[in-house]
């Protein structure tokens, strides 16, 4: 059974009645409880917890963390930001979720600022599968259709995705890499686009099964890290 | 269940003792017995039977097909490589291994020549793992040993693979870009070099490990093609 | 100096005084002219020459391709694109434009069925940049605007392009990959989506400078093809 | 003409006879030599500079950036990093050499650990051409072969390379992925792996010419960064 966490800021939802109408168990209530009816094992994190609900024990127990923030990306410590990264390095799978471009820790495994266009209009967004083989977009049909959302748009300052799974077009006239994997050491890493905070977005059933693919997709190998650093000749070397 | 297809042109077997000695089931018996322990439904297929062994029926019960040729890649009549083609675009996995890099198959599919340098010296062949988090090398060390292979070595006239899985070290001074993954239309594909009739390759745990590990992967996602053709707008389109 | 080869199969502006009113030196000649005012050695070639103006002697000195065809792909014989694609892989260079998708070198070289969904509809296309630091992309803004263009949409039926150039945005409401390239062999490919015929595309500024910047790019290295075949070791290969 | 600045760490030629012997102008000075041949502007800058020798001023006249380091890193500022991290994502191409893998740049800019394996065994290491259309590559064999220097072997562990264009061969049996493309932002990344303090590498008319057209490559091309943040719609967005 895949142990997921999912990781939220939680501000919006203390702030504004707007955001806690929409999703009054928070944002990541909502998540975890399309997850949880997938039969993955899921347990929730928020900033504000004593070490941002991260603790070492509670990332020992898992596969894959979700993350979604977007007001309070400075207050995530540095340290807890590191702790995460090794996590994934060791192959711990990450999906970063809508706000989270600019978070730190999707950042410092991109090496980019993540920069991009944005946008809130209540304008329509149109997701567009560009690999049709891909297990992250199984199920979706052609496109997916969400009447409002947020616009982000291209130029995103990331690195060229390793898969580019999703495309969005926007009725204001943009385009944006919507859907994008990333292998980085031992882990697995997805970028999906959608989900701002007042919109029903997470309660979307096509957006719910991408989440739901990619957390699979993005559990981890069995294996240890490779071995780094002085290494003994494997075979023999002349002499010269 | 996932349905496998192992086809092989079966030649050699019928040619040449030492081949049959060391495969006396054929390349696609030993393929077809391993894979039927890990619990796949498996059948064979070979050049010889009519329509390859690759009739429609056959082929409408396939997820993944796994492909050995060596001396009679012409032998494979047009027909039945189109209908392959059509079938890996539509979804079906194909898993592409050793001689096939030069199979009518694969290298309509890559576009390219898939020619190498290649000697048969009964030297050393190393594997690397060059992505640890790929689920194909899961549960594989760091490297695979084989004490004696075929030597295949660069240039090796391909597409950039879209992910570059293992790559392969010899003794007598090559290397190899020995494992290789492709997305095409709706299928998937893997090129797999190790596998010389001659050596006892198929019967090395960690081989199999790898050709199961990739035979999960390349199952088929379950969608329809993606439509083509004249579209109507989703959106109005202004007056000028 | 380069020398490139403007090839257009040259049958619209035969038959469709719409299209002969746009461009009265054809296609080609309307992109001769401004690949000529570069500097480039620039000459053209059209189906119904002999041989599709394309042999071995202009061939022999061409060292970009461009290549524009739309009804007659089937009209183009499997030897001369044979020889084409022999080009290629040798080093030449191959600009792909607009319904050339569908080409048989397009498609040959590519090994998928290069689809995609089409309208004929006036409607505004915006190529967006998606790789700034390109340089296909050198001296555009972050978007090129065409007023009127045919709609070509996702999903298009391609191998992932190594470089996702740009990216389009139609009125209509599709996304598309619109500036892809690919190396295979020695050679360099580049494909672009404006240039419907009925349309004055060829004539924008950033339209031909991005076609100019192609060029130089697709620009053969110095080099011979690699040695396949039987290698003898570089090492000593031990005894066993 | 391309404004080159060649920074070396420095110290090893200070301590070690062995290093000042082979590279009395140091490492840098070597490498500024032959690239100052090649007609491209250059200097040279140091750690033990005022700012690392990498002031704004020394940036702002800076296209392409090369960087050795190895027992210093860490003395590296912070602050230069960031600095030079900048220029890069604006467009400054950043050529990083051998051990300068665990450079802090270097890191930053990939997001993962750059760890890899090595060892000091004067032993072969021979250099592949995969991608012989790059312009990388041009004027190079099918290999460079060094008859001595430092081994790195896989997991190398970085992001899959935008282009692998060299992998090598080393004689103890390892691999590794020694000529890798990145872009980022608005620059463009070179990673090359010879260059051991203690050999004549880089005076190796091969290794000079793959450095010469690295440089070539990562020249920056000509435009702004993107627009970034908050964006006016392009199209009108329908009330709803």
């Amino acid at each position: 059974m895949i142990k997921v966490t999912v990781w939220n800021e939680n501000r919006h939802e203390q702030k504004n009645p707007k955001v806690s109408e929409v999703y009054p168990e928070g944002i990541h209530g909502a998540i975890a409880q399309f997850l949880g009816e997938e039969g993955f094992q899921v347990r929730t994190a928020t900033l504000d917890e004593v070490e941002h609900g991260l603790s070492n024990e509670v990332l020992d127990n898992t596969d894959v963390l979700l993350w979604w923030g977007h007001i309070a990306h400075e207050e995530v410590s540095d340290e807890i930001v590191n702790r995460v990264k090794d996590r994934v390095l060791d192959g711990m799978g990450l999906i970063v979720l809508h706000s989270a471009h600019f978070s730190k820790i999707f950042k410092t495994l991109m090496g980019t600022t993540c920069d991009l266009k944005w946008r809130e209009a209540d304008e329509k967004e149109r997701i567009w599968v560009l690999e049709p083989s891909h297990p992250i977009a199984e199920g979706i049909g052609e496109y997916i259709e969400l009447e409002k959302e947020e616009m982000y748009g291209e130029h995103f300052d990331i690195p060229a995705p390793d898969e580019l799974v999703f495309s969005s077009w926007f009725e204001g006239g943009e385009v944006f890499r919507s859907g994008c994997t990333y292998r980085r050491g031992n882990g697995k890493i997805f970028y999906f686009r959608p989900g701002h905070e007042t919109y029903p977005t997470y309660y979307h059933k096509d957006i719910q099964l991408v989440i739901k693919n990619a957390v699979k997709w993005a559990k981890p190998v069995d294996r240890k890290r490779p071995v780094y650093g002085n290494a003994k000749p494997l075979e023999t070397i002349s002499a010269k």
